[in-house]
């Protein structure tokens, strides 16, 4: 289950969560389109609204005047192939003996399976065959015998993986990352209360100050009267596992993650795109709305660059602003003209130039050989296209949905066959290198995963790429203390 | 959780059951049009399509077309005022350490929190309120230690009240009826395979044959083969609490429940009506189509009554066949017009009359009252009200969603009060004695709660009509064998 | 353009016209489920609501509260094969020089196309290809000259073929009916105004009188202040030409039309039955509901014939309440079971015994074949089957949707091959004189054209009975007064 | 019936032009997304599909399937307020004498009014009170006397306003831009056909070539074998009346509108702004995505600027990216933070800086004060505003729905006071020469109503800023050839 999802969490002195959670969703709706819930407590019960389709669509206002209480969490989910199914969208709530607990997850777990199948034994029964459950039973288990920290903490101990978790535990908001950091999560503070969110924007959006990136192996508990937050350092890492693609191709330009703004580290990889391959040309170009930041940070170093000859930066394909919405798909003859829907290059941008094209990254490559196309038909001289991350060699298993390994272009080619299968005069990804410097962080702490084949978790054949001891699932628990 | 709802099962040699279950459910719509479902197994995975609407709306073709498998169960849940929430939707699915199950329930538990809680203990969590999750789980819980029929012998020990359950263990498709027998079930034979159901007519729908009912206590196993089945009587209980009111009110009439036809009954019991409290007049009429089978059961005995003068049966009111439809409600001004947009009088046959109006019951009175205004206004010159069952005097905790105690029009006035306030100019109901004389059993065998306001379950602040000794929960256990 | 609609109108007092209008198509829903409209004035202006689907999805709360005024008309639409086009869906709209013009159709013209060729030479241009529009627009020339009953008078002069209009010109209703009285419409009397309706249980649900039905050929104009009417006796036929069929099967059994009970009609129609036909059996059987007041005539007459050996009426086919709803069809393998979804047989009734079947009529007859087989399956020793109609041998031109000539099993076929088509022991119809004699008009004044293929208007291909002189289009205006 | 449409017309070789007509209206979606229509024609006859709600809800593949023919025009409409009213979806289609007429508009007519009188005076109905049904009508009315081109001309010297129109006569596709060129409407090749359509960027999404703008006054009809076009100059103007505010506003910027590529002209018009009032400061940053173009140009001149510091072109306000869709609204109190949802800052690039914000245009001014309060909120230190149009003063009665002239901020206030309004510590607009200058085209030839009060159409009311002889309607006809 590759999810790409957003999650939040709010505790507020007086006022309903509802309204600031359905705000947050909204600011995150780019990490996920499939489902979009809300559970929150008013201190007697839970409130639970969860519907598949956009914030928008999923939310009627009747729907967020039942959802009383101070407290809340909120999901919202990314539609990923073959499960599009209510049945998995979140928060998961569950009530137990010693109360009631709903969780929202961005991440995946690497020993779901494994956990699962203990809870089984115990006797436990899923409902879904989803991560988020198990975490959810496995925490209520603990609290049978528990506090509500050591319980968070022996649930640690036990699930491996990618987490980013909001969860309401009656009415007591936590947010929990993994030890890793491989998802982002951060804390602010509103006027009248906290929040809990995968994504600073969302914090901004509801008027709020960012606090900070919730730590790597830390529980956050927020006061349940909105006026505080305890925090925990459940788990120490040694190294962490922060995912690089965060920044370069999903959160929000204006998050700030880790400490980082995104817009900034897309401009300093295009800088570093620059260093590393730039080349002269008439005209750089982004590719709209992904490519922009790094094309504005390559242009400039060009434009900085007393050896270069200059560069015009101009948007010279032009993006139709319903792309996204229903619409009837070309016929298979009509296949090519798809791109044309969606961007159309300005001709008196490219006639007669060379042109630098400058995007993200590449997946499939599909997209990437239509823009080329288009820009020769155009009348571009020649096109050279910029990448401002390294070649995908792999897949993502810790919450990016990225393609089978089969469907990557750069899987099993070099980047001269890439550069001839999308009809490149040129074409240069940046190195990982850089991707550590605009980062800030050793290679050793970040998830390279998707671009190296090697990862920092046990994933079922695939190479590691660090040796860490984790305890064993079950002797874990009595190690807590 | 009063349901009123409507459960099948099949098991077919080499057709996928989808299309028969959901023909089957539309053949049970009328015990519940808020949500249908259907799970199958197609020997290695279970399919499931569960949503809100009627049966026509909840499926699509391709719904159908995904639902593999030769072996499911389907349920359609009735609308109970405040719980229009998808999380109840049946049938419920789990999947626990020795396999999946799913799980379609009508009728109610009386210690659903009971064995709930002692579960919760054992550390199980719980998705939601309803009384199908606790079975699931303790039967989950059950077959982690025992065979299957041992597993649901000792689900049967420890939950007590109304469930008529078909259930899917794998590609083993199970009925069971509780030991009182309360709600219906019964078990039919198709050219390739093996039906239960609710009703009998979803058999008649599959071009199948009746082969009995479903015996009080008994589990019937289908083959997963679709060859045959096994049966066994896990409890023999002393006595049934049959509910008489599914004759009366809620099953089909062309449906055999309990050895007995449903329409036969109805006729039958309108005789004893006549029997009982019959009364000259000039026309017999039925409240359409509820009170049909009872006015031509008591205008047949009238018309063979030699001390009688003879009457005329006739269809006297006339139904809007497009009632039940999306409807914007008359302003309260025009209320009491309301009753005409359902039913419109036939002057010619009661302008000048005497008339007998015959209904299967009164609950709330206010219908009565307007109809017996529009024969007034329509120009009857005397309206006489028959009532083919007792008075209802309390609520059903056993799955019949009748009212609340205060809402009854009987639960606190006489006979006498109740003509007044419907103004009749004469009303009588039929005895409970009649009742037990047309089901052709003995008063014990019968759940007489809602007109004698005594259950045959321990039920918080009522009486209790009879003793029986049940096993406490968990000692029911070690008394399997 | 063959239409079986409704149409209504009404002028009130003081009060808005909306919500009788409403609640007025939602008894004449069964008269037309593709599309429902109200057009209503204010005074001032015309508001308008037209929309495809029943009454109920077709108007929301807020739809109600937009049509102001106190004068309106509405219309509910027949689903006709092919025009499932939001195009024809009515009243439909004008304005023209002298004002606003909103017309509701019930019926067909034999000339429209015609008439419209002469408005196209004068330059008109037609948004649809709807006889409806023609008269609108013959309509509103008219009134460029003369006053509104002279415009009226002119454009009947012109237009030949079945129409029961109500119409609003400004802020007036008026009812016409056509010369032969081929389509029903009445008038009633409400505490605060008037209302035309096609039938009179429209008038019943809005708690008025039936004044009486709309003559042949009259102009009925209800006062702007909802006071009074006037009425204007445009045309005299010289004999009427009413739809025998509305009585058979297409009105309501509560409607009055032509100054007979629907209801009572199909009694005297069954009892014609039994004396024309009459065959000792076990029991009498209806297909419900189409066939019941026939069959309880029918076994009424047979149980006062001194002759016969007295026959049981019951109710052996039990039809699925919920028949009519979205349903995915069966496969053409399970076909023969379609049947079987909406009416099952009750076994106790029909088993070992002879069955007389009672229907309406037989269009296509392959209803008629399922229900002879289903009762030889569940047992029936014989099967007469009995049809209150005569063969229907011709199409319908006049706006009941029958079928096209190859499908109707009687346009080709003597009586005894359709007894062996649907396979039944035996067959009987009734005769054209006993439907003229239950109606109590001469056959000269019946459109007895589906029966007899002999129709009294022109159509292309068809024989026609009578010969009456039609004032050519042109000089009918010069003819006037 | 102020209007932002979009038209569009082909007519192909040998291929269903229903998916060509399909991508066109989806790449013209920003002129209209009130409802979206489709008409074609086989040779035989027209297919209609006709759909309120966007381009890709209103059409299903099985829509598109039904559009039979080769022939075609389209039409999607701006939701203007009050007129969600399927009544006046378009394209218009009428049957009259000589053939059926179908009618796409943009723009509107200043004397429909007169026009339709004077047609009702001849008897003509109209089913709205739209002038696109006025054109249709006295099309069809001059096409029973004269051939097509003399049809159109005489419908253009009776009719005045701004229109861009599509027709379609039976199967003949034409173009006609109204004398003054008001709205937009060019002509541009296929492979297999040719296409008119409001810009060119519906040409660029069918992968056609732009031959050129249709030219004021000018008809052009397409061949319906697809094989070519004819064109008649058949008004000449003296002056033209272009409307400037499609450049600044309202058109894609890929598309080439009279000859200029709109991107490159608000790029220019961006310049245009620096060199009239450019000011020295930290950051230059778009409002998204308006004022991009004009940003990008006003940074690139002041930073080629000899006497200015040179200045960042920085995006700092980060625009969600599901803005636009369903969203339920925030309440009274939350109002303020409305702008959030959409736009956030990006503090690192705001904070302790002087920031010109730059805008295509400020109708009301709230957003624009919520902006600048979003950045000093941010911690700007300075908040100047660049307009890159004039002020808007007065409403658009040709087709642009601004706002009435009580709601336009500049209508009775200076810019000082507009300053003062929204915050800022400066403001400048345009001026009205620096479009014109841009637009390389005289003033006179200009629409400048919004900026200048003054209009080149008599309209009621307002000021008039050119005498233009015009026939008096109805002599026109006359003097036509």
């Amino acid at each position: 289950m590759h999810e790409k999802c957003g999650v939040v969490g709010v505790s507020l002195e007086d006022r309903d969560a509802a309204r600031p959670l359905y705000y947050s969703l909204y600011a995150l709706q780019h990490r996920g389109q499939e489902s979009a819930g809300i559970v929150t407590h008013d201190g007697f019960q839970q409130h639970s609204h969860v519907e598949m389709g956009l914030v928008g669509d999923a939310f009627e206002q009747s729907d967020l005047e039942q959802l009383n209480g101070s407290q809340g969490i909120g999901h919202v989910r990314y539609p990923t192939a073959g499960s599009v199914n209510a049945c998995c969208a979140q928060p998961f709530s569950v009530s137990f003996k010693s109360g009631s607990l709903g969780l929202s997850h961005n991440g995946n777990l690497v020993n779901a399976d494994e956990v699962g199948d203990q809870l089984a034994d115990l006797g436990h029964a899923f409902t879904s065959d989803g991560d988020t459950e198990v975490i959810a039973h496995d925490l209520a288990r603990n609290l049978l015998e528990e506090d509500l920290v050591r319980a968070v903490k022996r649930t640690m101990s036990r699930i491996h993986g990618s987490y980013s978790l909001t969860i309401m535990h009656d009415d007591t908001v936590l947010g929990v990352r993994d030890p890793e950091g491989n998802r982002p999560l951060c804390i602010g503070e509103l006027e009248d209360g906290y929040v809990l969110a995968s994504e600073s924007a969302a914090i901004d959006t509801l008027d709020g100050e960012l606090i900070r990136d919730v730590r790597p192996g830390e529980l956050v508990v927020l006061h349940a009267d909105g006026t505080g937050y305890d925090t925990y350092q459940l788990v120490q890492p040694e190294n962490t596992a922060h995912c690089f693609f965060e920044h370069v191709y999903f959160a929000r330009p204006d998050s700030v993650i880790d400490e980082q703004l995104v817009y900034e580290v897309r401009r300093d990889l295009g800088r570093a795109l620059w260093d590393e391959s730039g080349i002269d040309s008439d005209v750089v170009m982004p590719v709209p709305d992904s490519g922009r930041a790094f094309a504005s940070g390559y242009a400039e170093a060009a434009n900085e660059d007393a050896d270069a000859d200059g560069v015009e930066f101009a948007e010279g394909l032009m993006k139709n602003r319903y792309v996204g919405r229903t619409f009837i798909m070309p016929t298979q003859d009509e296949r090519e003209r798809a791109v044309r829907l969606k961007l159309n290059p300005i001709k008196s941008t490219v006639e007669g130039k060379t042109v630098t094209l400058i995007d993200d990254s590449i997946v499939r490559g599909t997209t990437s050989n239509q823009l080329v196309e288009l820009l020769y038909d155009a009348g571009a001289e020649e096109v050279h296209v910029r990448i401002g991350a390294p070649p995908i060699v792999a897949p993502c298993y810790m919450g990016i949905d990225m393609a089978s390994r089969e469907e990557l272009i750069a899987a099993d080619q070099s980047v001269a066959d890439i550069r001839d299968e999308i009809g490149a005069d040129s074409l240069a990804y940046l190195s990982i290198d850089a991707i550590a410097g605009a980062l800030s962080k050793s290679k050793a702490d970040l998830c390279l995963g998707c671009v190296t084949g090697e990862y920092p978790y046990d994933i079922d054949g695939e190479a590691k790429d660090r040796e860490v001891d984790r305890p064993a699932i079950g002797t874990a628990a009595s190690a807590d203390d």
